[in-house]
């Protein structure tokens, strides 16, 4: 299948990177050394990117920022950057792709275990991941020519643990390799509308 | 109680109105005849509504424009109608509020059945239902002198199946009386990060 993977140089995209190159043709995009430049906040971009790659068989996005930190610094301000992001950027890759992923395709996108199991600092995060998952699950029912979507919604990953262990006490961490064969299922499999979740 | 309660005219509000009527004060707030006016997509107007209220001891909120349509005609632009209204307008009430409500206090919004029963037409009001679950549960566990919030998810009301039911075959409404008891529920009782699904 010819991939393209936003975000591939992250801690979760190149661990995706790594699995599905074994047997997949895979274009990398991202802000900064990928091969097509996207700025997933800017539906300008994500139009231009389209345009540049032309039809995929599945496009796989675990790009995404949010902002982390407690309720009382939670801004309108701060919480935009999630909504920019993390939601709007990978709703906007999905309603700005259809036509450019072939028949029988499929959107994967990333959400968190945020919004499963709180944390303090995660509201925002935990909103977006909330919006991506029901999202997934309703326009699943609505894609046209057997276009699938699915979400992966992993705990804190252990290429991440040092950053991110003191905010999730407790938190047992997942490989990027266990994570990347979600990945895996969602784009080789056949499933629609579906979150799978890597939470240990 | 002194109760805030925005969107007291629509469907769901004049129901939740009348049932708390009958023990607590209740301030009205919406675009027309309330008490108080208030646009929840402009964040200036939800802070003048709350300098001009005072504190309360609960806000609910029972306003929020979504976008109905199939995923081919929803637009960056139609979604935008869900995200201003309904999202980032429930998310605002309550980032803007905080300091307005008294000690042990409460916020309780309002989502829907979209998020966990799909339909065509849905994947908007899903994506921003589903935020704002995630948001409530995990925003409760990091608010400030007790305050506690919920979230309210009907199924099609019995007085707007005319108007809805179309778009939800096979849907079986639940009375606004039965409703506003979960809004009861909510504000009177104690628990909070909770979703009270109301579907039949
Ligand atoms: N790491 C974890 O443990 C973990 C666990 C659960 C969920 N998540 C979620 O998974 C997602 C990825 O996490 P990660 O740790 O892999 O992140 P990361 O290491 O920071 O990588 C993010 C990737 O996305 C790209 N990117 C960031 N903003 C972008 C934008 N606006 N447009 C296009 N590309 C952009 C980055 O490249 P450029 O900066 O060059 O664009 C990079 O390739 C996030 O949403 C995160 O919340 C992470
Ligand atoms: N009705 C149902 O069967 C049902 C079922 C599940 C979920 N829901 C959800 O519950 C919510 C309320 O539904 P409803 O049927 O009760 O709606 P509705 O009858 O249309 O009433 C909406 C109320 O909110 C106010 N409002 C609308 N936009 C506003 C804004 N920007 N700022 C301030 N106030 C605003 C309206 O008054 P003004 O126009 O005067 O401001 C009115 O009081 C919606 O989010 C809906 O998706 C409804």
């Amino acid at each position: 299948m010819k991939i393209l993977l936003v975000g591939a140089t992250g801690t979760i995209g190149s661990a995706v990177r790594n699995e599905l190159t074994l047997r997949h043709e895979i274009i990398t995009a991202g802000r900064n050394g990928a091969d097509i430049f996207v700025d997933i906040t800017s539906p300008e971009s994500i139009k231009n990117m389209y345009q540049t790659v032309g039809k995929v068989d599945a496009v796989i996005n675990t790009a995404g920022n949010v902002y982390f930190g407690s309720l009382s610094e939670l801004t309108l301000e701060n919480n935009e950057i999630t909504i920019q992001s993390k939601l709007k950027g990978q709703m906007n890759l999905v309603l700005l792709g259809l036509n450019h992923v072939n028949d029988k395709g499929s959107f994967t996108l990333t959400t968190g275990i945020t919004m499963d199991d709180p944390v303090v600092g995660g509201a925002s995060a935990a909103m977006a991941c909330g919006a991506i998952r029901a999202f997934v699950q309703s326009a699943a029912i609505d894609m046209p020519r057997g276009i699938r979507i699915n979400n992966i919604s992993p705990t804190v990953l252990e290429e991440a643990i040092e950053e991110y262990g003191p905010a999730f006490p407790g938190i047992v961490p997942v490989s990027g390799k266990k994570v990347a064969q979600a990945f895996r299922k969602s784009v080789e499999g056949a499933q629609t509308g579906q979150t799978y979740t890597l939470y240990c």
